[in-house]
């Protein structure tokens, strides 16, 4: 009774939120468990530790955003048209969040980073994990376009991971400028960072 | 008695360290008071709040960096050398710090941003502000190099903008991985967004 595994649900979506408005640290169990309406008992039942709840919460949000990502680079159109639309649709997912909480929360696997990894090493392993798949998942297209001959690149892994480091820095400005205008320049920036082969170079920075 | 300036410049060098350590909201005043080894009273006769204690470590950490910065920026080197020193200077800082305390601590500026630009506007506004002068001084590096024919990007600002963004980005993933290698990459991807007119760029990600 109240143990059902949607006590569990409420418990990862009230932390979501609590952990995208204010970090980790500054939040306590008995604050999560009355956002999310149920006993203090559930948490102990469904989360071993506060960590724990977290690993689920990054867990839940990666498997979220990993599904996206996949959809958006893994179809049809030409590689360098996906990495594109995979910028715009985090670019549009971040306009949407700031509408509707008035801020731009950022990236919570980037601010859980800077705010985490050096404390505990079990969410250390699991962001490096999903900063790793991230930076696959990107390697794959740039790959991709590299074949066609559509960018010079020489390391992919490397390219792949400073797409995934700008991208990173620039949601930190989006958040900290509470102005997502900070995007507009990501898809340039990532052309010039694979030395793109197209006339869309030229408009790098300007 | 005890309340000395002396006082002040520990709670600013306890608190300086245990913000690197482990954040802002996980620390409590009476803990900063023991590090520092001073009597909790004397706390809060040199500073009003925790939060007026962050900007004043804040104020004290980025004056010194700025003033790396001025010297590193504005000597006799050419542009583009003085660019690429900053970033050599910055590495081996993290380096350093790295060998000392075994953790690379990242960048205090871009590790309070996300953990607490969204929480305090006061905080919000300095960092802003540190962030500002830290692309005012890398564009103007930029500018030069234009001048003379180095560089051929566009917009100055928004390429000072990346170049410090891409920084956070790789500073990040020097944190995560506790791994300074990710920093290698940094001045190849300083050229290809800056477009350099220069042999080097070929290096670029290579």
């Amino acid at each position: 009774m109240g143990r059902t595994s949607d006590a569990r649900e409420k418990i990862l979506t009230a932390a979501q939120a609590l952990i995208e408005l204010r970090g980790y640290s500054a939040l306590g169990v008995a604050e999560i468990c009355k956002a999310a309406g149920v006993p203090k008992g559930s948490f102990y039942y469904f989360f071993e530790s506060k960590e724990a709840l977290a690993l689920a919460v990054l867990d839940e949000h990666w498997e979220a955003q990993r599904s996206d990502w996949a959809r958006i680079l893994r179809d049809d159109a030409e590689p360098l048209s996906r990495l594109r639309r995979l910028f715009e649709e985090t670019e549009a997912g971040l306009r949407a969040g700031q509408r509707s909480c008035g801020t731009v929360s950022g990236c919570m696997f980037g601010n859980l980073t800077l705010e985490l990894s050096n404390q505990t090493e079990p969410i250390r392993e699991r962001l490096q994990q999903i900063f790793d798949a991230q930076v696959e998942m990107v390697e794959k297209v740039i790959g991709e376009a590299r074949e066609r001959g559509e960018v010079t690149v020489g390391d992919t892994r490397e390219a792949a991971r400073s797409i995934v480091a700008q991208l990173e820095g620039q949601v930190l400005f989006a958040k900290l400028y509470n102005n997502t205008r900070h995007l507009d320049g990501l898809w340039g920036n990532c052309l010039a960072l694979i030395a793109a082969r197209r006339p869309d170079t030229a408009a790098v920075g300007s």
